[in-house]
């Protein structure tokens, strides 16, 4: 690990544990430099880390003083490694499945945007011009030239993240998932230990179990994304193999690490030879002036994995994915031939003519547009309808809401009494291996709004309130007199 | 396992091992029914076993005669329990798929049917229709619409087989082996043993690689199928967690079990608990006059998953497949959900459609008369230009060849200058993890007879029979007296 980083790290330490408290004079660069027997760059390097994250503040001519203390205290430390084979978990994501099919209002609890908001004309005919174009051709010995020219159209797409990627390295799959755990089938063995984030996509935890992986879970800020620190303690004291982490709008957080911090995790992994499988769907989607970049960007190593999609951005139905592996891309390719496995040739076809004809920047644009105004509607039907108490971060982007409900709120019931009411919603549990994230919810809100949009909100407002209200009357009668409850007849 | 089953392969070793040589009778029914202590009844069944196997014949009031040793006395025995990791089985395959890739003529090679042979025009205009039809509807939420539609014509299908599925029991993949690979990783646990087939479709070693499983390979004869007597034995000595079978039409060799077998082996799993990953993906293309059926068909314990597909039948490219899973179905649809893995959903609504409105019926029996015809001139191709001592069984169906080079011609060496030669072709090596299968190829003959093919047959046998006689020349010198060789300067 880098130095300045192994600094910040012990400074965030002494913030937590309370050695620096809140108000407090960090030593003076020259100070720290000559205790640390760092130079007063590195010292510099680390104090603008802690600065950037909030937990100092730079006084002119005064020095760096303690702000507060880190957000995450309760949560920075790392999960202990677990082998990941939990019924339990198991039974939450099925529960969360089985009401996304049985509820006449599925859309506030969906994993994807709803096909209303894509550009389904210009898609469909894309996809009878490929239909008619391809003729007899689409079995699997023409996945070739399918497959080529769809490699060719995501290589030229690279082009405008400033990432350099060769046809050769992408790899196309049937969904993003599919590439994800090719990557992980070829970088681990069962008994291996890989990091993922806490929160993450149950999706993740799915993999983890079905390849018998062992993970660090490492936390991220829905401010910031990441923690970096504690990834970088992790990786000292974890054999860690792989890492998987959603670097743009983390899921289901909304989470985006700035470019200096995925410049940093890059170097902090390759200084470690450990591979990042980076989870890039949600990325097309961000608000931001600038694109997002990639972390794959700032890899000079081939060590960054890229997984993409077109199911967030252009059909979630068609199941066409795909990576930019790096110095794997052999491997993962060869992998894919021993399962035998490919994407809908058609599909290949139809997203590859669409790319090269369809102005996928334009549809992207309005997409953004379009989601940008429906999380702003939706973050205020939260705010109007969900109990006092009630936070929700602002995403930079995506189609998620993670909302935290207050304390007294547990969101594995509000999900029960949702359902009965006919809406499904994604209660924070199924994000994790563990217990936390007890009080969140996902709300998806990627569908043009309506008035039943409207009324599935405040209706799940109504019931969390009322959860929220019973909570505070069993408090108050516990808080009450002993004597009063203990003397009735 | 059965007692006339115990009986038929005690008998089997005693024939193997010269015990009973040809021409020898065997005891009568009296004699064997007291010295075994068991039934007449069973005793019959033993030897009606050993008569089918074209082992003992009965003559008319003279009993029961030795005709001919096993064939398969060399590979009888089990193979040892072996974890499959294999890099150079790996690397067979890779070669493989690239050549496939690279040589203009890669048809012989091919592991599909040629697209030419499929209904295109009736499908296209299901795909059209479907594609109207589903409208905005083409994404994930959605998908519980295609799949409940397919799900129904799937389940309606199998009535025909004499199999009762409940549409609750079909999950809907993506391919076939997406399904084969789900049921294995719901049943088993890295380190576990499955038993496979041997030979067997590379797909089946990449799975069982990826899933770090371990096996015992039962030998197939093309004649009869799958050696139930060496399966009996592997159950009694190895933990057998699962077994993976072609049932009819084995790939590659083109054998089928009788409905006789069938039974005979769903009983003998039952016994052991077993379940059974049929692998059903060729019986539609059976040539018999009546249809062949499913091991499931006699399966009343929900310990069969039958997998099926519509890449070898309807459309390769379009990747949807499906596993009746029996028992097990709650909890395949569950891992499904896990992996977050859906077919194309276009690809699904196009086949439902196809398959109610289409009449796949009269387009399997069309694609079937092709094939066979297909068949008998790519034999006939075969036997004027491949060398003395070749042989080939003809298969019931399908539409693969299964050939056996004279001793001297090495499949690799072949493989290599037909390579060279732009020809690509399957050797039998891919389809083993050891060593077997070195004389033997696989040949495609599922695509319109014309000239070129013939000149690939051709221009194969040209190469197949200069090996041959390299290999005579070699023999000739070496056998030589070694004076002659010695004295030369």
């Amino acid at each position: 690990m880098k130095r300045y980083l192994q600094l910040a790290a012990q400074f965030e330490k002494m913030i937590a544990n309370g050695t620096f408290e809140p108000g407090m004079r960090l030593p003076s660069v020259r100070q720290a430099s000559s205790s640390y027997r760092v130079s007063a760059s590195t010292v510099f390097h680390a104090y603008y880390m802690l600065e950037r994250r909030g937990l100092i503040v730079a006084k002119p001519r005064s020095g760096f003083f303690v702000t507060r203390r880190p957000a995450l205290t309760r949560s920075v430390t790392i999960a202990s490694t677990r082998n990941v084979d939990d019924a339990e978990g198991d039974s939450r994501v099925v529960r969360f499945m089985q009401a996304q099919r049985r509820c006449a209002h599925p859309g506030l609890g969906a994993s994807e945007p709803s096909a209303q908001l894509f550009p389904f004309g210009r898609l469909s005919r894309s996809w009878t011009s490929a239909t008619r174009r391809m003729g007899l051709s689409w079995n699997g010995l023409s996945a070739g030239k399918a497959e080529t020219d769809l490699r060719r159209q995501i290589a030229l797409r690279y082009i405008a993240t400033g990432v350099a990627v060769p046809i050769d390295e992408v790899v196309v799959t049937s969904g993003a998932l599919d590439a994800l755990t090719l990557c992980l089938q070829v970088l681990t063995r069962p008994g291996d230990t890989i990091a993922i984030e806490r929160p993450a996509f149950h999706a993740v935890q799915g993999a983890v179990r079905r390849l018998h992986l062992r993970t660090v879970e490492i936390p991220v800020d829905p401010h910031h994304g990441l923690d970096l620190v504690a990834l970088a303690d992790a990786l000292q004291q974890h054999p860690v193999r792989a890492c998987w982490f959603v670097t743009t709008l983390h899921h289901p957080t909304g989470a985006t690490l700035s470019d200096q911090r995925k410049e940093a995790l890059v170097v902090l992994l390759a200084k470690h030879g450990v591979p990042l499988i980076e989870d890039d769907v949600f990325r097309e989607l961000h608000f931001g002036a600038s694109p997002a970049r990639p972390a794959k960007r700032f890899d000079s190593n081939g060590l960054v994995l890229h997984c993409g999609s077109f199911s967030k951005t252009l059909a979630p139905g068609l199941r066409v994915g795909w990576v930019a592996a790096g110095r794997f891309a052999s491997r993962i390719e060869h992998a894919r031939w021993m399962a035998m496995s490919s994407a809908c040739v058609p599909a290949q076809y139809a997203i590859a003519d669409y790319l090269e004809h369809g102005d996928y920047d334009r549809g992207l644009r309005k997409l953004r547009r379009d989601l940008a105004l429906l999380q702003a509607q939706t973050i205020q039907a939260v705010l109007r309808y969900f109990p006092e108490g009630t936070s929700v971060v602002r995403p930079p982007g995506g189609f998620f809401l993670w909302v935290e409900l207050p304390d007294g709120v547990d969101a594995m019931h509000l999900f029960e009494i949702a359902e009965a009411n006919d809406i499904a919603i994604a209660p924070g549990a199924i994000f994790s291996s563990g217990s936390e994230f007890r009080h969140h919810v996902r709300l998806n809100y990627g569908r043009p709004w309506t008035q039943d949009v409207e009324r599935e909100l405040h209706t799940l407002g109504k019931l969390a309130r009322r959860l929220a209200a019973e909570r505070v009357a069993v408090n108050d009668s516990r808080e009450g007199p002993e004597h009063m409850t203990g003397e009735e007849p």
